[in-house]
């Protein structure tokens, strides 16, 4: 978590686990959904009027084993990267005791309520830019069996 | 889809749906694991005993809104890359028109019961092999803002 | 079942389990829904443009546990009851051995576009007299402590 | 609510709405299970020990819509009743303004671990006639088609 992070605590529910007996992975991407719509919520006001947003991409690494607890986990999020019409938005999620169990990244694009993807807005821009940290400090990367 | 792809049909579920009246991202991680479960039941049968298969990283390009219908979508599955303690596992989910809605890949990492990586075991390498197939065809990547 | 009742196959999935191993029962709230819709389309046509389906209330007796199978399970449906603007839709899940695991009972209230509940239209109504069937064969009661 | 009632703040997720904008039915039973998991843990302590609780019946009575905020709810749980092997668990579920959206009711039966069910042992008696409340204000009851 760097500086330019927000913090958001995200409640597990006993219903997350699956037969493993973990927090599933399919609802760790549920959690990260939660993070990313609470922190639009707090970044964005009118200046999300008029725009939709669609999720083109995600990429989760699991580094730890999340067990299920009344303690919330800490999502903190931020930009990774900014392009034309699209963004990357960054996660690290961590659990009660400050272990870091997955990261996340997903590209958010802009598009009309017409359905296709449009420039970001000037009044996004500069949001984006305001929340703007580090890559997502992925190890695995795709294709390559590592 | 390739020959060497193997063919899943998954029913959609009413409540697979989010406000935004489309098949949830969340969900269609939820369909590829439904998928994946029963691609490795297909394939895997007493060569599994005794090892654990992890889930390290997930990738998934969401190419175009998945609409719920009564009519399954089949997900085509092969190994799009194998490593030496894990592999990479491809899909490319298709609607009931044949619209690729999204791709994905799986890294999976073979574990011991005691929760440590392990070489992929030699009965499970040649059914690996057996159905390699092409890489999965991203086409966003993480970092490039595209 | 009865010769009055509609059959739908559901497919479980692998994610429906909770960390006990079984189907959990929410998730068994959701096969029920799914069958329900399955049943409306299959039912009403035309008949239903105007109007909307509230779920008012429901209750679901789990008898066995349900384990998780490729085998999709059946749910038997018909109309346990009608009312002046509600009717009470019963159902009855079997395993793939023909096992009943769970009945249940969904009070479903007709609504107008504005919220409001309304009499079953006249189209509607003779739909439902045409699937009545048993009442469902709860053996627990709330109240009784049994 | 009563004095007798233990409260618990449940919060909700973006991804609890169906297609129609509202919190879904299915997942408003996630809510009460997570209400009635972290219920458990607060009142029983080592008293559960070797006990398993097997949900054997659950109605619920949905009494107003409830929309996606991110205030959390509260969940009041009480017991209702108390049999020999079995208990019922009461809940209402008030939303952030304080409206009753929905009211339930489990019936809980005390397993041995073999899967049987056992009187209630005389540890946890005591705790359950603690919180003993009052019933659960059903309006509606099945087969009245009201």
């Amino acid at each position: 978590m760097t500086a330019t992070d927000d913090v958001f605590e995200i409640a597990l529910r006993w219903g997350d686990m699956d037969a493993l007996g973990h927090i599933n992975n399919v609802q760790i991407a549920r959690l990260f959904e939660q993070a990313r719509v609470e922190c639009f919520n707090s970044w964005f006001g009118d200046a999300r009027k008029g725009i939709h947003l669609l999720v083109a991409r995600q990429e989760i690494e699991y580094r730890a084993i999340l067990h299920y607890s009344t303690d919330p986990v800490r999502i903190a999020c931020s930009i990774s990267d900014i392009g034309r019409s699209s963004f990357e938005f960054g996660y690290q999620l961590l659990d009660a005791a400050g272990a870091v169990c997955a990261i996340a990244e997903t590209t958010v694009v802009i598009m009309t309520r017409e359905g296709r993807p449009t420039p970001i807005p000037d009044d996004v821009r500069p949001i984006l830019d305001e929340h703007k940290g580090e890559p997502v400090p992925f190890r695995r990367r795709s294709g390559t069996g590592k």
